[in-house]
């Protein structure tokens, strides 16, 4: 069987996002539909990041096990072909076997895009979320500054969670200006369910002078899903990179 | 009477083009009803150009007369709360007793976005148009500068075209390569129906070397429209700018 590594690029506007999900469009399912009747048998794939309806990819990373012989050029042409334009395989490799997509991330970079601007472009307006009043971008970066490092992220994630381990080591985490724009930036080597919306929900009150920066630490410590900010818009964020070791894909 | 000049951004994608028609979704009609409600009385508006189906536009502009008094920020917040996110009322102005978006337009620059990229962004398949095979782009370029000047432009609107002067004058006619883009800006007058993207189909002939770039005068020359090229896909297309005399707006 052969193992092969893809790199997915999709606008999620109009999906339910990743996963599989019966009778919902999501991109899990685009792909699995498109490898299936490419390949003429039954494919399921792995994704790297489970994005959440109406989050965005340029680095998507997923993997499948296929005992067909078509070429890598002609997988991606043929997929191509059949995916709606919204979705595209932008590179197809071998990956050595035993390669998972989601467990073997070394880390994952998103990015969350907000705007101050009064009138949206139309053309930015699925990638951005619109942040009402000024912002002290500052304080933002300040705040951002201490998600660096290993914690317990139960506080920004719903309190539905059930996983047992909640404890995620975040090596980037940077604001940005550029324009109207204000860019998050964070990379971890894993994240809980809404926890980078929830990260911006809670920064942008800092922004806003309604909290202090130095809040983050004690919503940390706290491990209650009560004490941060809101999770914000999903259309402001986009997986932008999945890492693995060198050796493995 | 009032006179408001509006200048108008659009993602022409989901709607039936610019002019109004039952039962379809257009730009213009978006705007009508938007304006409508917010006015309580029943407006009509004049648009500059009125784009396909497909096509695009940064800066449309429309005029309509009212009475009321509303202030013209509140009218750009109010319209933009009832428009779709992909229409949005970038400026609006008080304009001059007689103004009219269409008449008074001195030239409107477009622009025309091809891309030869083997795997198209999902983030840009919405306006730019896939062209296959090589590009020779300087013979493009050769070609799309035989466009300037006046000339009757019959060869490049359909055959069913009643318009009695098809003789427009091309100001600007430019190829530009940018990455694996090939962008062409032109500005004229007036544009027929399809002019642009017929210009565009018959530019990527040149390209491909299925014709010499001389052919262009032959063209024009021929005023017979089965001498051109195909039409080209409209959502490569782009209203940039409307331009009118300082003292007209």
């Amino acid at each position: 069987m052969r193992n092969i590594k893809m790199t997915i690029a999709y606008v999620g506007t109009r999906y339910a996002g990743w996963q599989v999900q019966p009778a919902r469009p999501t991109i899990q399912g685009a792909l699995e539909t498109g490898l299936s009747r490419m390949l003429n048998e039954e494919v399921r794939i792995a994704g790297a990041g489970r994005t959440d309806s109406g989050v965005h990819a340029v680095g998507q990373v997923a993997n499948f096990s296929t005992g067909r012989a078509l070429p890598l050029d002609g997988l991606r042409r043929g997929l191509n072909a059949c995916l709606p334009e919204d979705i595209r395989l932008v590179r197809a490799e071998e990956a050595v076997d035993g390669f998972h997509a989601r467990s073997d991330a070394r880390w994952k970079e998103y990015r969350f895009r907000m705007t101050r601007a009064e009138v949206v472009s139309p053309f930015d307006a699925p990638f951005v979320a619109p942040v009402r009043g000024a912002l002290d971008v500052g304080a933002m970066g300040d705040a951002a500054a201490l998600f660096a490092g290993s914690h317990d992220f139960t506080s920004f994630c719903p309190a539905s969670c059930t996983l047992e381990n909640r404890t995620r080591t975040v090596t980037l985490a940077r604001l940005d200006e550029q324009g109207d724009e204000v860019v998050y930036t964070v990379r971890a080597t894993g994240f809980l369910r809404h926890m980078i919306r929830t990260m911006v929900g809670t920064l942008v009150q800092v922004g806003q002078g309604l909290r202090p920066a130095a809040d983050i630490a004690r919503i940390l410590e706290a491990r209650d899903r009560r004490t941060a900010g809101p999770c914000a818009e999903a259309r402001g964020l986009t997986l932008i990179k999945v890492a693995y070791e060198e050796a493995e894909a």
